[in-house]
Order: structure tokens, then C-alpha cells, then sequence
């Protein structure tokens, strides 16, 4: 096992990894910027190092500054996540050569997931299902032969892109080369990278994702799924497990579909498969996150497996300690995001001092949070304050447990603003309720209000 | 289902019940002393109402004003949670006379159970086996004469006891006379009844107890052992699911024992068999508990089952749900009690303002408490500030949860003094984590400080 982990991330997800090393009895070293320098993670680590001013690209996205603390701090090992250098190759390059091991896949392995293009490629000889679109860089004007091809409406998204950024849904051809192009100048923008590709754009599908482990043996198990329809600009607001209202023997087919990919791709550690399923009940690969997912608990409260614990002991060289048929799912997780931002100001993120932060409790609850009263919820970063996750033995149970829990929660500040009351009002929708709500849910409750 | 169930208790079991009714949409009636009036509870319920000053005696004792809020309050059943009223059967009887469901079993089986010698005489016949003593009261000197039969040390308790107090443990026979007149003393001024009984007192033994329901309809399951070893003075400290290096054919029959005794004594909705184990597997019956328990969260973290949901629907009516082959508990899961009491001071309670409570949270970690940053502990009512209970697949891993978990409790004030650091003593004590502790742990633990 490790002699000592750094944590190369900030908030909650640094939180939970600094838990998950302490019960474990794994010491760890907490890396952060000067203004996390009283952060929950510095408090509970066992080492702190600072590496920098607070925006990310001179901290927590410095790749060297991570690295040196690694070296000085005697960690042999690094784990990195989600977000900033959680799935970069170059990094995770980078710690192979230092000897120090990335919990997470192998460099090559992340960088032919991490390229859209070529994940398409290798799932589709994996069999796996894809949605009609380029697997290789076009032109503008060949990418637009394609789209008209396939037919109206399209997505383009950026081959170096994920988690939602980088990507602009195109409704018809008179707008398609100047969109095209578009894209290609933010991808360039935002991942150094301007290779774009065209797919076709499901309106009313649901975004239906598969956890997978795989140990450095070539055994791989998946955990089930996880539903994350509601999303705003391609970005998670609820998730839960299981997907409702899907046929298992679907869900199956496509746990079974991650487990060929990721044996495929020679995947180590803890990924995703995310999938859109469309009204048909037909499912299409969309990417493979190679890092822990935001919305891990609702895997873990259904499955009792620690997922953050799974990664640590695959990257140590550990055998997965269990089967396919083990993992036996129990009851319905949900899981919501509570950000810092105004629905009303069209989800702006609204910082500021925390001046009262009283989390619900009670059964079957969950809080994955490093906020506290007197926390001062910084600009710089993403707007997480919060997860909030119950878990049920039905779904209408689970949403009557959330909706509880939200209603407990309190989180209050001169200046803060929440998605509390929002998601109450999601969680509560008779579409989300009858799970026959799509990813246009948020949209839809927005032009209600 | 109820239209409106009051809530006749106070402290983290009442926001439990509370926060079970929001789940269910049943809305609830708070009672609170004055001492309360800015409780957890009375914020979280629809209705609130003020039924005396802040001596138990004079309010939440005081079945008369309890019973007035529900006919004022339009509630057509109570919930007692634990304590005060929940185990009175002529609260139980008053109940009914007022045409008022009370959650629990009816105020007969109340009566023959509460008694402890006639539970004894019930359960001899249900054919589960009791350790040697009288099940009848005697004359102190027919008493001793027994007690002399059976062999020192033994044990003398109320008949109306309960909850580990009025009882004597007596270990040679020149004290017998005067312990014995000493307790029924003591059992006369706590419970108004000063019968006591004899019973062989078992130095080395481990407290298992079962968790049963049972519906109107004459259907009883139980959910699996507790053992609740880690004690005090005959107070819980430290509780447990499964029971831990007990064999599992054991707890199998100890569960059918349980079970034969609940349809035996007619028992309806949630109830708890409280047994010895001596260090031979024998097993032998002490009590039937005839509420909910403080530690249930353990039952439910491994069971999936909400206890206090069962609760509520056995009382209005509706058959239990599941069978005893659909109860499967997964893992383990542990609870501490978070008392405010100065270890160092022979566990004297020690209230006072609480200035910090920031709970644990992360993965498989429950808290159960009334108490928020601000709050003022009465020194009125029992000392219990914080129920924290983790889950995992294996014991070393729940302890090791347990213990971060306690690392990570924050709960200070000026004068206040919590069992926190006694509690992680316990926990990883060698004698706890090998499972090989008895009933003596705490004593062990305090002679060495």
C-alpha cells in the first residue's frame, strides 16, 4: 500500500479522498492555493503544502507545483480527483516518469479516451453502439455534407472536450459553418486543441452513465448506472441510481457495453461510460471520464462499495476483491449538486460568506461537504457547496427523503445565493417524479418561471 | 394512514420521528417544555405546543397535558419515541380510551411485558431459555435462600424496571439482605412499585439483543441482533450490527426465540428482545423492550429498513410489507453515543452552551442529533447530544470509519464536556476491535486512566 497520498484538488472531492485515506491509515499531504490555505482538506490532512496564488492555472491546474510537493513531501502517490488535472495525459505522463503513481489510468490509456475522436474509433470496434456522426476531423464544409446527412439537429463538439464543455447543438445548415467554426476556435481556446466532430443531437434523451472498476489484471466490473438527464448547459444538477423507468434487461446491455470498452481500452481503475439513451430504448456511447465522477456516492450508497477506496487499492496493485456477482445494487440513491448561484439570475455564481451552514441528518442521509459557518465561498473555483444524497428502497421514498433533506438544509449568507429551493422545485416536478422528464427538464422549469 | 401523529418526546428522537413523518406527508404536532421551546423539532413540525416548565415530571412525563395537545391539536396517534411516556401502559390505556392511536403495542402487552416478572413467566412458556432466578416476588429471606441455590454473584432487579436502572448486583451473600431491601427500596421511590426479583448475574457476558415487528395481523419478523456490550452502569455506549465472533447459527436462533416470544405475548410494531450470552453460546432472556431504542439506526444502516416508517404503518393498520426472507442485512454498522458528560469526572453530565457542532459527513456516515451551534444543553433531561453511526462492509472497516468519523466531530462550548475522546478509546481499544470485550470494557478502560 501507499506510504503517503497527495490530493491534488480542493473542496469537497478533497475532503472525501483525505476520509477515505484516513480510514485507511494512509497518511496524506493536501495541496492548496493561498486562498484555501484554511480549507477543510488543510485542516484534516496530515501535511499541507501551498502551491500557489488562487487561480487554478498557477495552482491547482500546475502541473510542477503539484509535482514538487509530491517530491518534497515524500508522497508516492497522487490522487487527482475530478477536474483540473484529473485527466490530463501530460500529467499523468509526467508522474510515471517521476515514479510517482497517478491513481487513475495509465497515460496512454487517458489520452486515447481523452480524445474524443479516437474513444469513438476504439468503441466502435469494441461494438459498442454510436451515434451517427465523424469519427475523424472534417472539414467545415465536409462536416456540413455529414449534418445534412444525417439530418438536423446536430452536435459539435470539441474532440478535446468533456464534462459538458465545448460542445454547441446546431438546429439547421444555414447556421452550421459559422457555428462549425465556432466551436473549433473555443475548443482552441479552451483545450489548446481546435479538432472538432459531428453528432447527430438527441432532443428528448436521457443521459444514462455506467460506473466501471477494472484492476491491472484485465478483470473488469461494472456497478450499474447512473441517471444524470438533469443537467443545465450539459451540466449535472441531480443523479441517481438506478436509472428509473429503464428496462433492466437495457442497463444491462449497456453495463455489459462498458465493461467490453473498458477491456478494450485497457482501462485500470475507476471510469465512466456515459450514454445517451433515446425514447427507443436504443443507447449510443458518447465518453469515457477517466477519474472519479461527482455523482460516485449514489453508486456507493446503492452498492455499499467505496468507489474512492476501490481506486486507491487498484493503483496500489491490488486484485478487485469481488465478481460481476457481487455487486448486487439495493434500493434507489439520488444525489443533488447544491451550488453557489442564483436561479434567478440565470444560475450566476453567487459566492460569499457562509454564515449559517446546518446540514439534515437523520437515515439513509448523506453530506459531502467542506463548508462550514464561516466558510467564505471563494470566486475562483466551480460552485459546488454541497452533495446531498439519500438513498430509499423506492424511488417515490427516495424523493420524499430528498425533498425532506433540502427542506432542512440550511445555508445562508449576506451574499449567497443557492440552488436549494430550485432543485425543490425539480425534485418535486410530476416529470421528474413519473421519470418522464428529458435533459430540456431545467429549461422547461426556467421558462415556467 | 394518521392525518396528524404528535410527537411526546424531545431531543434527536423526536426530530427522528419528525423528520420520518415529513418523508411520509403526514404532518406532526411538536410538545415541548418551555426549556424547549427553540427546539429542533418544534422548527422542523407543522405545529407546536408548550405543555410545561422544563422538569420532565411536569411536562413530557405529564400524560394529561400530553393528551391534551393531541384533542387540541386534532392528532389521531402519537409517537413516544423513547423514555418518558413510551413504555407506560396507563399512558398506553389512556390512549385508547380517548379513541388516540399510540404507536407501539397495546397497553395489555404493554403491562404483562413491562412487567419483568410476568414477562419472565410469558417467555418460560414460549419456551426461550432464562437464566436461573425467581419469577415471582419473594420475601427477602426466601430471596436469599434462592440466591444462595443459584450461587453468587447475582443480580436483583424491579419488576418495573427497565433501561438499565433500579438494579443491584449483589456478589456474596452477607450484603444479600440489605441490597435486597436497598433495591426494592429504590424500586419503590423510581417506579412506584417496589417488587424485585433475583437473577444469576453473568460477569463475562455479551448483551445481544433482537429487533422484532410485528403487524396487527399476527405476522412477526426480526431484523437481526444488536449487540450492545460497550456499557456503563447498565447504559449503552457503543452499539453494533451483527453481533460481532457470535456465531450466526446463534443470533439465527436467538432470532426465532425472539420472534416465538413476540407471537406469544401478542406483540404488535416495534420491539427489542434483550438477552445475555454467556462465553459458552448460551443465551438467555432479560427483557422485552416495548419502543423504539435509541441504537435502532444500526438495524437500519444494515437492514435497509426504516424502523420508525414500520412503526408508523403497523399502527394504522398496515400489514408488514416483507418477510423474513426479504430481511437481508449487508455490512456492518456501528453507533456511538455523543453524550455531554466529563469522562474524567465519573461521566457527570455536563451541560452548557454549545459554541461549535460541525458533524462528520462523507460516505456511509449517519448523524442523528438535535443540537446546532447555539444551542444551550438543559441539564433537565438525559445527556445524549449526538448519535453517530457508520456502515461498512467489514467490521475493521466500520471501526476505522467510527474513528475518523469521531476525529472529525467537532462539538465545544465553554463548560461543555462530550465523550468524544472516551468514545475513540473505546473503539480502538484491542479488546474492542477483537471483538473478545465484555460488559466490563468501560470499567477496564476507566481503571487504567
Amino acid at each position: 500500500m501507499f506510504k503517503k497520498i497527495l490530493i491534488a484538488n480542493r473542496g469537497e472531492i478533497a475532503l472525501r479522498i483525505a476520509r477515505c485515506c484516513r480510514e485507511l491509515g494512509i497518511p496524506t499531504v493536501a495541496v492548496h492555493s493561498t486562498r484555501d490555505r484554511d480549507s477543510a482538506v488543510v485542516q484534516v490532512a496530515d501535511q499541507a503544502v501551498q502551491i500557489g496564488p488562487a487561480p487554478p492555472t498557477r495552482s491547482y491546474l500546475n502541473a510542477a507545483a503539484v509535482l514538487q510537493a509530491a517530491e518534497q513531501s515524500g508522497a508516492d502517490a497522487i490522487h487527482p480527483g475530478y477536474g483540473f488535472l484529473s485527466e490530463s495525459p501530460d500529467f499523468a505522463d509526467a508522474c510515471e516518469s517521476l515514479g510517482v503513481t497517478l491513481i487513475g489510468p495509465p497515460a496512454s490509456v487517458m489520452a486515447e479516451l481523452g480524445d474524443k475522436t479516437s474513444a469513438r474509433a476504439l468503441m466502435t470496434r469494441a461494438g459498442l453502439p454510436l451515434l451517427p456522426g465523424s469519427v475523424h476531423p472534417l472539414s467545415p464544409e465536409a462536416a456540413e455534407e455529414l449534418a445534412a446527412t444525417i439530418g438536423f439537429p446536430v452536435i459539435v463538439k470539441a474532440a478535446a472536450g468533456g464534462g459538458g464543455r465545448g460542445m454547441q447543438v446546431v438546429h439547421d445548415r444555414d447556421s452550421f459553418l459559422d457555428d462549425y467554426r465556432r466551436t473549433q476556435a473555443t475548443a482552441q481556446m479552451l483545450f489548446g486543441d481546435g479538432r472538432v466532430y459531428v453528432e447527430k443531437y438527441l432532443r428528448d434523451a436521457r443521459h444514462v452513465e455506467i460506473q466501471v472498476l477494472c484492476d491491472r489484471y484485465g478483470r473488469a466490473v461494472h456497478l450499474g448506472e447512473r441517471d444524470c438527464t438533469v443537467q443545465r448547459r450539459h451540466q449535472k444538477l441531480v443523479e441517481e441510481t438506478p436509472a428509473p423507468e429503464l428496462p433492466v434487461d437495457l442497463t444491462e446491455r449497456m453495463g455489459r457495453s462498458a465493461v467490453d470498452g473498458a477491456l478494450a481500452a485497457g482501462y485500470v481503475g475507476a471510469g465512466t461510460f456515459e450514454f445517451l439513451v433515446d425514447p427507443d430504448g436504443n443507447y449510443y456511447f458518447m465518453e469515457v471520464n477517466c477519474r472519479i465522477q461527482v455523482e460516485h456516492p449514489v453508486t456507493e450508497m446503492a452498492t455499499g462499495i467505496d468507489l474512492v477506496r476501490e481506486q486507491i487499492k487498484i493503483a496500489a496493485g491490488e486484485p478487485l476483491a469481488f465478481t460481476q456477482d457481487d455487486v448486487r445494487p439495493r434500493g434507489v440513491a439520488i444525489e443533488c449538486r447544491i451550488n453557489a448561484e442564483d436561479p434567478a439570475r440565470d444560475f450566476a455564481p453567487a459566492p460569499g460568506l457562509v454564515t449559517e451552514f446546518v446540514p439534515p441528518g437523520g437515515p439513509f442521509v448523506r453530506v459531502d461537504s467542506h463548508v462550514h459557518a464561516g466558510y467564505e465561498v471563494p470566486p475562483n473555483y466551480d460552485s459546488l457547496l454541497a452533495k446531498l444524497v439519500v438513498w430509499a428502497p423506492h424511488r417515490d421514498e427516495a424523493i420524499a427523503r430528498m425533498l425532506r433533506s433540502l427542506a432542512e438544509f440550511r445555508i445562508s449568507g449576506p451574499r449567497l445565493h443557492t440552488t436549494v429551493d430550485f432543485l425543490r422545485q425539480v425534485l418535486d416536478d410530476p416529470r421528474f417524479r413519473t421519470a418522464t422528464h428529458t435533459t430540456a427538464l431545467v429549461d422547461q422549469l426556467m421558462d415556467r418561471r
